[in-house]
């Protein structure tokens, strides 16, 4: 590849190109290795760096973990030759300017705050943390100690999604009146047949439950898209008791492996949405975002999306009698793919990139993270309380 | 045609024949007339009545109407003789033993208490009262008079319904986890395209809104089919405030054109019903209710179900970067028509009648009638105090 | 069908009915009898007429011809009595109210200026002379003797046309940008094989000739779909000079078989009208209009319209290397068929006859069919000059 | 690969071989690089040369641009050695025979004016001046000076093209009647969507417009293909007035978007063009050219060809009343690919060169280019003078 000669090649010379030193903490993980080194960070040194008017920004992870030779392994895999188990030897590198994290929530504030403390910049996995009140802590010590802040947000970035916000944004929709989002598939019980997913997420001891981890999600897809989540009413169920862990031993699920919930966002708009891994998929996609406009109505997938608008909508007849005539999803048009849409994650590393460097605009920080943790935090209060809560609004 | 000539058949001799005169209110209505005495009374005569193994019934039907033109025509057109404006002269019929009334919501109360008084069977379109009380008061006067009773609750035996009751009663959901039914399709606003649906429907002192008309419905297939409701939480909404009536003319619409709701039932089977005029259909059928147990799952619409048992239940991988490469409903199987499915309001309709001729059971009796009211009645409380509710178990 | 003592049934008696005697001029041609009399008239009178909140009109049609023998065997053919070789005989009819034309062109003025004299309302075949003064005389006659007029305009009320008007009324294009029309087909030789057009057509002598038969039809679809036609700039060729006729005789073609025409409309719309009777159909249908708007197009047909909003409208790249990988038709939504849609002729004749008896708005009357006449006279003009030409506004 | 080697295998030594060296100007663009050096240059490279009877030419690139670094890189990624800034340096090198120019058209005439005072044999992109009088200048000067040149006409080799021009000569057509042709697509407006063409193109200033691009390929496309330009009416718009440039920021576009034009040809072909940038494609390619003769019709694409011989063209009835009961696009067979096509532009550079070594005939050369810039020229000025305009024939 040879970025580096490239990167000082005269044609660039009047632009401004940066090397930045990031300090990767749990990159040795599953989502933290595949997302956020392999298919963002390495994939950006890739191609170049991330470029820009104003020059290139060349990424140089740091890694750090717990055990020594799987940061060997993982770094020679990958031609990398800068890791150690050391957090604070790391956060003082030179050219260290960026903290991230992808350790497990309970891990994860812990070494925030020493970032902070560090004066780095910092940028997390969701949820920041498991309850409101530290979640805000970090926001806030983050503004006081002058750092910039970034919450991995990646749904937003995924084509569907993207294609959505624009049937937004051209007003597609006329007035925006409902969506119905359905999320989730069958995890198996892990006996007849292995699981899919860590047993812990069926522990509440262990912070597992789809609503501590969805509806951090919906917070950012719903106000990002239609608005800002007001009020909302929420039902969990352990509809599976009984599962069987890693080792195929059998353990008691008691954290929620559904969430029913209903959200009333800003202009009037409601969002019901249904979390579930113990639903059998009869959708397109494994999370659909139906929504109504008063103009037109789309189906939103992860990639794909489908609209219908008022001029070709049908006008059916209730006649239970006969075979229903209209086949009612011939009468959708897909949207096209016009633009060529990247890795949802490293596309949100390129603009946080971008932001700490060139200031350029980013809204979602801590502060956003904490939204999620809020919601998720009421949706279990609702749940209990068995009514309705609204979401105060937050402030830094 | 001939049905009396059949009737005295000889091969038929040793069984007894009833000929019952049904004094039916408010068939110049459309639904009355064309459901109710066109496609279920009309065509159980031509079919030769009723028959059973203790014989055959054969409905004299008796119309009742407050305009004589209309009921003049409407007799003419389908060789019926007896026609009155006047009730007390119906149901002073030597043979009348059934009172039907098919009336406005607003005007039922009156004709069914005439008729229990009179000492008629009663069977009555839904819902049976406007509120709770007078439903209540009905279903008591009816036990108190020795009179038997029936409401017609059609969508049970629709084809697809009949279907998913089987399943349900075969085992083949395993233990039942979750309902989502959604109901619903585009009502025009009547301004650039005219409204498939009458305009009362949409104002609240017209008694419209969606929660009143469908709420009904819910309970009893979610009761007959899965288990008792035993509280709910409700969300209305006016989605579509503007619009245009059957002259073309714009009013208010103050009444709820969707429903969000969430229903506990008996046995932890939670549904989640979401009921709509302002929705475009991107589904198999207007209805459809996605039914989850252990051991299976299934999707019914009014005719057809899909089903996808847990071994042949796919185990996907989120991977938003790639297409996804599972079509999901390819993995679903059809439920074959074993059946011959008759009009659904017709074979209720031969249901009570051989429970009013020949005592066979009947279990969708005014008391059931009221518990539709009730839930309805729940619905909109839910809605105006934003909480939770029980639904109190109703004693006749 | 008995529609006399329907007519006179009480139930009726509030609303006034009302008997109207139409002269039919040129109903044994053959628009004349299918469209006019037996697809308009005769079905008016089988559905009991037409009907409205003010009562029912009852058309009784007095047959007008040349040829008494033809007269006799078509009222007998369809159970009526009334007909007449004697105009003024016919006109003299206590109960004659609207005098209709189909007669060729040629021969039309006489008839309407006698039925004007009369003080017969009129409805007539377009074009409604072969010259812009006669026209715009007849226009100003029947003002100024007080009767009402209306000129056959039937393509506007094709299914296809219809279910445009609705896209433009309901804002669906954002700005209408451009049309482009494509009408016709190959009208055979008559040599090897017959043709199906009269030879006429191809006769200047005869009145034949594309523009003179079409550009009527397109003034009043581009003025009553997208604007007014406010220039234009016409090319016509005979592009098949050699033709035989209806028993097999060569003659020379010498009238315009293709036109080729731009139209620019009000508010900037460019309308580019293709005519053909020389071209072999690659299209959905024998006349189709290409609308292209801001947010969205449509493709329309006599009955079936596609639609591309901008937001799925694809992004096409120019490599003509590759096999085009877009299939572009499939990227088009059906506009569903939600309305009833009735012959367009009767269509029309059901709304002249309602201006005629209860005065409702009726536009398309004899000045816009003089406009018609306009719009061919300034074609061939601007093909002869080879110029664009203005079109100046008509006033009665 | 190996080159050299190849050129001086045993079997071909009876034949010259030659190498060529071609000064390549302006290959730092996008059409040059891509269509030009790579897709021709290189893969007449790579496949060993072009070969005929009589050897085979094998040609080395000189590039020559303002940028060196560019330069460097592109020469570097294609194994290439021989580039300069300077290009009286390049012609002057010894094996340099042609000059090829790629630039902007305002860049182009100077280039070219060097090259034929040097004595090169000139090849050049289209159009190839701004303006008539400087296109046959630098025609006259070419021919005074004794060298060859040749403009780029690509669309020529399209295989559609191609398929179509073997119909027209093979007498498929019988006599030709009429070409109506469409060329476009959706440019997207730049503010919700990203444009997919460059904004110079819609601003005047900048020699944007449709008419400037079109028309020279329309010249040759229609000259070749069916017969001489004699004269043309043409109008332009500019539907869409408001863009946003490649860095988002508004710009009014003053440059016509959309050309509708009429043409007639030689032999009395009338040819309508309608191209425009404003359109959404419901076409079977972005190009279509719809050609009818007395024998038969063809419906060509870039690629692909559709034909209706008389003997296979269907009678339509004209009746609205019901579902049009012909599929007309099923009526049309494909033509096949029986030869294999090759990219356009290599082809003709292949013809080019074969015509600069061994005087195989070309006919595209300065003049035929000068003719496209007299379309568009006239098509302007039809445009503005609002009449159909004749075009002189051009002597060098």
């Amino acid at each position: 590849m040879g970025g580096p000669r490239e990167r000082q090649a005269p044609w660039r010379s009047q632009m401004s190109d940066t090397s930045i030193g990031i300090v990767m903490n749990g990159v040795t993980g599953r989502m933290g290795k595949n997302q956020h080194l392999i298919r963002s960070i390495l994939a950006i040194r890739e191609q170049g760096g991330v470029r820009g008017p104003r020059g290139t920004i060349y990424p140089e992870p740091i890694l750090v973990g717990r055990d020594r030779g799987k940061l060997e392994r993982l770094a020679a895999a990958h031609g990398l030759s800068r890791y150690t188990t050391d957090l604070d030897e790391a956060l003082a590198e030179s050219d260290a300017r960026i903290y991230f994290d992808a350790l497990s929530t309970s891990h994860r504030v812990t070494g925030v705050r020493r970032a902070i403390a560090a004066g780095k910049d910092i940028y997390c996995e969701k949820p920041i943390a498991a309850d409101l009140d530290t979640a805000l802590a970090l926001a806030r010590e983050a503004r006081a100690a002058g750092v910039k802040s970034g919450v991995v947000q990646d749904k937003l970035f995924l084509p569907g999604m993207l294609k959505l916000d624009r049937l937004v944004k051209s007003g597609f929709f006329g007035q925006l009146l409902s969506v119905r989002g359905e999320f989730g598939y069958w995890v198996f019980e892990g006996d007849w047949q292995a699981a899919q997913r860590p047993s812990w997420n069926y522990r509440t001891a262990d912070a597992g439950g789809i609503m501590l981890d969805m509806f951090a999600h919906w917070e950012y897809v719903l106000s990002n898209l239609f608005g800002p989540v007001r009020s909302l009413v929420a039902l969990g169920a352990t509809h599976v008791p009984d599962r069987y862990d890693e080792v195929g031993k059998h353990y008691a699920a008691d954290a929620d492996d559904a969430a029913y919930a209903i959200f009333q966002l800003g202009g009037g708009v409601v969002a019901q949405m249904n979390s579930s891994w113990t639903t059998r998929v009869y959708r397109d996609d494994l999370l659909t975002l139906h929504v109504d406009g008063t103009h037109g109505s789309a189906v939103a997938g992860l990639r794909e999306v489908k609209v219908q608008h008022r001029n070709f909508t049908p006008k059916p007849v209730w006649n239970p009698d006969a075979p229903n005539p209209i086949d009612f999803r011939a009468g959708w048009a897909d949207v096209p793919t016009n633009d060529k849409y990247d890795n949802a994650f490293k596309v949100q590393w390129e603009k946080f990139l971008s932001h700490v460097v060139w200031d350029e605009p980013f809204e979602w920080d801590l502060l956003a993270g904490a939204r999620g943790v809020q919601l998720a935090e009421l949706g279990l209060r609702s749940w209990r309380e068995r009514t309705w809560l609204e979401v105060p609004e937050l402030g830094a």
